[in-house]
């Protein structure tokens, strides 16, 4: 239908609102018309089963609805009420619950080492090294493969860690408390940037840093920690969203914030003043110092509103390079899992998209608990990784609003006059509106050794969503439905 | 006139547009009309003798505007060009030029003791008494009011105070060096918030501290300097722009970068452990320990843009807590003042405006070169001061840049797209559109001896600029005319 004809048929000029498929209005404007084109889409992305349990768990004279709200409540009144603190720091496989010694701990959800993606063996390769069970790579790589070593994502012990998230036994680990539930989450401490061994690199610079962490780094830490009592992580991060991070992929003001915090106790450790000097150098020069820290202090905030019977709200997010899964409050430990999506980002000198591997990594779990990408609006710089400008991180924020539970009153953001973080995502409204979650990110190389080639967004697949509310409408319209027949065979 | 006669008037509904005097506008929207009231102003107040001074001055075919427009060029220019930083801190007396032990520099232009302002007078008894002239107030007073003492602006000395900005010789100063210039500006080091001497207050307390800032902090901060180097400003000022502060009533940023800049440097100064923790400590309890810094840098890096023929950029602004002045680069050394205004602001619990001094400091050196109020769209949490928004915040910053010459490409703020600072004001763009420059600043009780009340905005009185307009005219004008009549006598 050329313009001509279609103002033949109308009389007049023509103003067409296209709904859907953006390419019906693109034709029409290349011919001349004016297209408005309306930002729609069907819900559910019109798939009849995801309606179905919509409308189940959405019916308004239905008990679930209620219990559904309620459960909700609960789950994202306890993520509201977390007020994590630096605890101390201690040895692996002495402080993180059920750690053995053949245990290696990564990222995401489960995964075996033949399916592992290569910065996560690379990484796996640095830790046994680091250990002193293999030598070199190869025979890493044997001993992954043998089946003598344990592998169990960090999610199963309490613990997190940024990219490949290799915690082995005698790494030194954060301890995070989340006082208003007494539980703890653990971290490792942040090595920097470059060749790192959670970006897959293991070269002899990287096993050598990690011995010193271990050696020098934590034990002057920890001496400070423990004069200064326990650091309250709620103060820093509200401090640090008024101050341009998110908390995720932007940690300059959190670790300044930290360090100034620290550096009095720091300078009455017990070490000689040239090793104190170091310390501080070292965290002075790794802006990212404290992301481990944001990252375990958003674990230890979530863990209490996993496993609330009825709630939707997603309890955790994580990828290991293969899968990208997430955890339903209500469905308790499950994940449900699709295929590392890859990052739309920037690259180092050098790299480009062949280089990256999949998403990968435990520091989503900053944007499940209302930072990182939720909280970019504090932190327009991000957004200048994939070329946006401020008003695009202005936006990212106001979306997701749009499929979370509540705004943060203690974390919030300038530049929205103030409004707290969009917090507690709700698995209903992201499945029936299609918005996912918003991820800031590191890219590592995909083959192992090399370590970090790129940083930028990206968005978890929408299948293990719906794939979560499947089982959930399976679960619970299920109970709801034998409750009905029971009372009705009463 | 009533709507209805109006509507009888033109037979329809009117919509009036206002221009000039607001509550004309007033009147008819109170009748119910539609009223838009036009945001104009008659250019220079509509004084005559003001418009015929930048009639002279624009005269699209007069040598003049072209040699102001390349004059303004260089001021501007060496203002963008200035590299401010930490070249290390002496004692008042040995490196402040021309500074005897018989002085006492103040803030502001040139003032007598009997006309000084409550603050002013108590921060001199106060810093007589730490000088050890005086043993308690009414000595201090009655030396003060004797002429033995010489009582010079800070700007005479190449120096900046914040508040009183008293400076007597025993006094520890950071010595900045504009490594682009070569030339050197030096300030107090911040003593923190509440009873201090800038606030006029002079209690034991205040002194104390002071003597602790000379024999401890001084010499430990000096020592890291030594082993650090030189600290870069610029880099701290650009960095702490992208986190919420505007480095005049928002620090936060830049001093905890400074802080773990120092902090490595801090650890192998000479002092033992607890004297180092206890120098960490200060600085981390001061989230204004910055300021004097930003103050210094702004001064050293506007001191080689006074004095260029033809320039009307403004060099300096200042208040002595009587008297606000300004000096404008193609005048040289003499100040245009007028009374100092009142402060728009916040104040402390138990404080009101009947408590406040008039506006004090040479604080306003930071708007001078684009920062503060010029940088309010990077500090947000400013506005709150005066129940003001985010939007607000960007109003004001984008306001500036209508009576600026440059926007500073070091300078970027994140919430207007990293578009830079503006900076370099503009005596004709102020006086023709009657934009004051904003000023964001501390409170002082008006009576001696007590301290900071509150915080907020101010802006300079116009007339400083209306002043500094009739001279520059008087000036430069009348060079010109000499010079035409010389031409036509030839």
């Amino acid at each position: 239908m050329s313009t001509t004809k279609s103002h033949r048929l109308f009389g007049e000029e023509l103003i067409v609102v296209n709904m859907g498929l953006a390419s019906f209005g693109e034709n029409l404007r290349r011919e001349g018309a004016t297209v408005v084109q309306m930002d729609w889409r069907p819900e559910a992305g019109g798939k009849p089963e995801l309606l179905a349990a919509l409308d189940r768990l959405r019916a308004s004279d239905g008990e679930l609805r209620q219990e559904i709200a309620k459960a909700n409540e609960e789950a994202v009144g306890r993520l509201l009420q977390a007020r994590p603190v630096i605890a101390g720091i201690g040895r692996a496989g002495d402080v993180i619950p059920d750690m053995r010694s053949d245990h290696v701990l990564h990222a995401g959800p489960p995964v075996t080492w033949e399916r592992m993606c290569g910065p996560m063996r690379g990484a796996i390769i640095g830790g046994l090294i680091y250990e002193g069970l293999a030598s070199n790579a190869d025979e890493a790589s044997l001993l992954a493969a043998s089946g003598e070593i344990a592998f169990e994502p960090c999610h199963h012990h309490q613990a997190v860690g940024p990219m490949a998230g290799i915690i082995t036994a005698s790494m030194p680990v954060w301890i995070i408390e989340n006082t208003a539930f007494g539980n703890r989450a653990c971290s490792t401490l942040n090595e920097g940037l470059g060749k790192v061994l959670r970006y897959g690199a293991y070269s002899g610079e990287v096993i050598k840093r990690l011995r010193w962490m271990e050696r020098t780094l934590a034990p002057v830490i920890a001496d400070a920690i423990a004069l200064h009592g326990p650091v309250d992580l709620r103060v820093i991060i509200a401090q640090a969203l008024q101050m341009g991070d998110e908390l995720h992929n932007r940690n300059r003001a959190a670790t300044s914030l930290l360090i100034r915090e620290l550096a009095p106790c720091l300078a009455r450790a017990k070490a000689d003043s040239e090793t104190k000097a170091e310390v501080l150098e070292f965290m002075n020069g790794n802006d990212h110092f404290f992301l481990n820290l944001s990252m375990a202090a958003c674990k230890s905030a979530l863990d209490p509103t996993l496993g609330i019977a009825h709630s939707t709200m997603i309890s955790a997010m994580a990828r290991n390079g293969t899968e990208f899964g997430i955890r339903v409050s209500g469905l308790g430990n499950r994940w449900f899992t699709a295929p590392s999506p890859m990052v739309e980002g920037l690259y180092l000198p050098g790299f480009s998209e062949a280089d990256a591997a999949p998403d990968i990594g435990d520091s989503v779990i900053t944007e499940t608990a209302g930072l990182g990408g939720f909280a970019m609006a504090a932190a327009p710089a991000i957004v200048q990784f994939v070329g946006g400008s401020a008003s695009r991180a202005l936006a990212f924020t106001r979306e997701m609003y749009e499929i979370t539970l509540a705004e943060n009153p203690a974390y919030r953001i300038p530049s929205l006059d103030f409004r707290g973080t969009p917090a507690g995502i709700e698995l209903t409204a992201v499945v029936a509106s299609g918005i996912a979650p918003v991820v800031n990110t590191g890219i590592a190389h995909r083959e192992p050794g090399i370590g970090m080639v790129g940083a930028g967004l990206v968005k978890p697949p929408i299948s293990c969503f719906e794939q979560a509310l499947t089982a959930f409408s399976e679960q619970y319209c299920h109970d709801h439905t034998n409750d009905m027949k029971e009372d009705n065979a009463r």
